[in-house]
């Protein structure tokens, strides 16, 4: 999957790709202007040929560029309207109890109503999933294998999926066996037994700041603490504020989100990978990976997971097929290195086995190739939606408002203006059958009330469009 | 489905069981005799002919009775041979803490292979249960709700299995509404997400003894402590044993397994059921109900849950479809009373949402009237292979074993001589390719060093029989 010849390409395309999103962002080049030609840029950066071309597809996909035919590529009109980035995070640097469980649920549980216009949770839209293939692939399954489609596949989990798991971990630069790997009832079980197996009530662990509410509800549910840190919109978390923690408080763990946190979009660069593993090295901390939208990246290569950097074990890598193929189904998976003994363990007294049929469908549907064809598909789908509404929030969104650039996955994090209660927002919005969610979900603190999260996993629509409108006109868009 | 006219007729039916059972039993009637008429009996003991008449078909499928043409009934002539049955259990009156979890694993890992004689996990056969039927049922979903089949269900979890669920629990006493029930991942989930609404770490937990190593893992996995009480093999747990125990101990919760006790087979009567409900009343402390196999009856009545004589919301009533319909699906719930919330907060934070095909499968197959179809012939051949297996270790088991006498499920307790040890004896027959469950995995104490707990979920057979042939030589029948 990796069309970049070795890894300083992949490191020079980064750059080229951060370069020109910087000129543009800052407005060094303007709408309209004609960037340098592959050519020029090649020889001035010392890159080749083909990796500038596709730093530039990947900025044209994200909207900033565009290629007029024999002309060369141009800073798109409308570029320069998406509003400005947030900033790097400044958290409060003290533990603290959890206590976001009971506003989630009500939240999720809102979102599920078809009649409610989808910007709440992340959820891809099954427009996008391929619905009738797996359907088809399952009952195959059921007709064939039906006894032991019904029967228990007690943890690890089934080997036909473990294998996949493996062979697909080269992708992300591990070398995963099948026997790392335990399956478990989506992404959420993973952490939880995770989560469990490296830390007890009471323990401080590390999180990015933002971070993904399931996070703090793990967290919160075993009576942990969590710790913010620092994290940039588009590297992740800030490596010398996390240093200054471990340094000044007994981390027990880490939960991050490296590649396209959820909420930031935010993906770290492999030289910062390479030092976090280290830094939590000297002292043995654990790392939790949550690399739920790894697959999900909008540039030519798939970023590499931090565990393909861990040479001790400590970082207990989690994902799931939930994100990207089928939520329902409830699959997800971990290889949790040198605690993969605790892991199975607790997996046997939290839920006994994962369902069968469906870790027996995508398996199938893995090895059929099928599922890459469907990858390609979606990243193309998310990454236009993002950019989508990322205009859309440009243009009905009040002044001040600023917003994420992800390079994958399918959220925004946006930050409205100071005077907006996001939570508030939240509650007129759903009169409006309109669900986001609320920023304060996305912190132990609750902090960031004049932030939102929004959900790009819908094909772009006029609903859409118009629910867009209404909540611009609900954070005080005149 | 129950076919007795009146609570006080199914009463009387338990009293002519017991008696004619106990008249067997004792040797006061000797295998030939003839019995008492139904007519007789019914004059004798003030009880319609119908119930007598159901009685005696329950001692019939127990194989203590059998009806000659013309002639009336006649205790068999193998019924002596059946072993006695093991005496009230005598645990320690202190709480413990647990550490089962490894061993489990291990015995569950090794009995799903397929070349292993089954009689460690209890697990029914797939040659018992409804395989193409449910795979046919998953198959038109998915072709006629494919999206919904993809998508999350989040908690409380599939309204129209919920609803399926509501109207069964009429036959067990209850009044549930769709409202008070979350679906989760199997039993083992239901019994997590309940025993983590009530208590904390370190809380003392009241459970049966022997009780179910998964009761005992769930435990130990939330750093509870175990307090066992002495259970009766046929009555259940010892209601004086209990009320001392709450007396002297600050116990946090129960969790029992009235109906069918795993491994004893016991089941409460009614009047304890009430009893149980008002002394735990009394102190508030939550019953959390394990009620797995409360539809697999030998009688002709569904036995009641302790729920149904709840008149507090103390009672967190958890069952699954895992023992009689498809344990692969992993699909189980809870009616957690007045911890519904939290529970379903909990169940947010453990796994997310349970699968949704399976949830949707298995209501399409209640609503349908299949499952009731089924499980007719399920209690059937399970009563049937409970009987040849007890037959079969009163044929090839040492002098001095005991065996229970179990009414519904499909497991026997098995108390060996005192010399046997057997974890050694579990050894021994894996390594002649049999599976058993060493009685030590029963007890937070590790008691019952000289006990073992056959599976009976699978039909009889030539391999069966070898197999407790081989069993008996290793426990050192000569």
């Amino acid at each position: 999957m990796n069309n970049l010849s070795s890894r300083s390409e992949s490191y020079l395309y980064e750059q080229v790709v951060e370069k020109m999103t910087g000129l543009i962002g800052q407005g060094v080049l303007r709408p309209g202007d004609r960037i340098p030609s592959v050519r020029r840029l090649s020889l001035q950066m010392h890159v080749s040929i083909s990796t500038v071309l596709q730093a530039y597809l990947l900025l044209e996909s994200r909207g900033l560029i565009e290629a007029r035919p024999q002309s060369g590529y141009y800073v798109k009109v409308r570029a320069e309207k998406i509003p400005p980035e947030p900033r790097t995070s400044t958290p409060y640097a003290s533990a603290t109890p959890v206590g976001v469980g009971e506003l989630v649920s009500k939240v999720l549980q809102a979102a599920s109503h078809p009649e409610i216009v989808p910007l709440g949770a992340g959820v891809p839209s099954p427009d996008l999933l391929p619905v009738r293939q797996l359907n088809h692939v399952m009952a195959a399954i059921g007709r064939r294998r039906g006894a032991a489609a019904i029967g228990y596949d007690f943890p690890p989990g089934n080997e036909g999926l473990r294998r996949q798991i493996a062979r697909r971990s080269l992708d992300w630069g591990c070398h995963l066996s099948t026997d790392e790997i335990v399956t478990t009832c989506g992404g959420m079980e993973a952490l939880n037994l995770c989560l469990r197996a490296v830390a007890n009530p009471g323990d401080t662990i590390v999180i990015e700041s933002p971070t993904f509410f399931g996070v703090l509800q793990v967290i919160e549910s075993l009576k942990m603490k969590a710790l913010e840190i620092a994290t940039h919109p588009r590297d992740g978390i800030d490596l010398e504020a996390l240093e200054r923690a471990v340094k000044r408080n007994k981390v027990r763990a880490c939960i991050l989100i490296p590649n396209f946190n959820n909420p930031l979009g935010s993906c770290m660069p492999e030289k910062n990978k390479k030092s976090l593993v280290e830094i939590l090295a000297r002292r043995e901390i654990p790392l939790i990976e949550d690399d739920i939208y790894g697959d999900l990246y909008f540039g030519v290569t798939r970023p590499k997971t931090v565990k393909a950097f861990d040479k001790h074990g400590l970082v207990l890598l989690c994902s799931s097929f939930s994100k990207n193929l089928a939520p329902g189904y409830r699959v997800g998976w971990t290889a949790p290195g040198r605690f993969k003994f605790k892991v199975e363990q607790l997996k046997f007294m939290n839920t006994l086995a994962t369902a069968s049929l469906p870790q027996m469908t995508i398996a199938q549907f893995l090895d059929s190739g099928g599922y890459d064809r469907h990858l390609r598909r979606l990243r193309k789908s998310l990454a236009t939606q993002v950019q989508r509404i990322s205009l859309a929030i440009s243009r009905y969104f009040p002044e001040g408002t600023r917003v994420t650039r992800p390079s994958g996955g399918f959220v925004l994090w946006v930050e409205l203006p100071k005077s907006v209660n996001s939570l508030e927002l939240h509650r007129k919005a759903l009169r409006e059958k309109i669900s986001i969610i609320p920023g304060c979900l996305f912190s132990a603190k609750k902090r960031y009330q004049n932030f939102i999260r929004l959900s790009c996993g819908h094909p772009w629509s006029d609903r859409l469009e118009q629910a867009l409108i209404t909540l611009g006109r609900l954070a005080g868009k005149d």
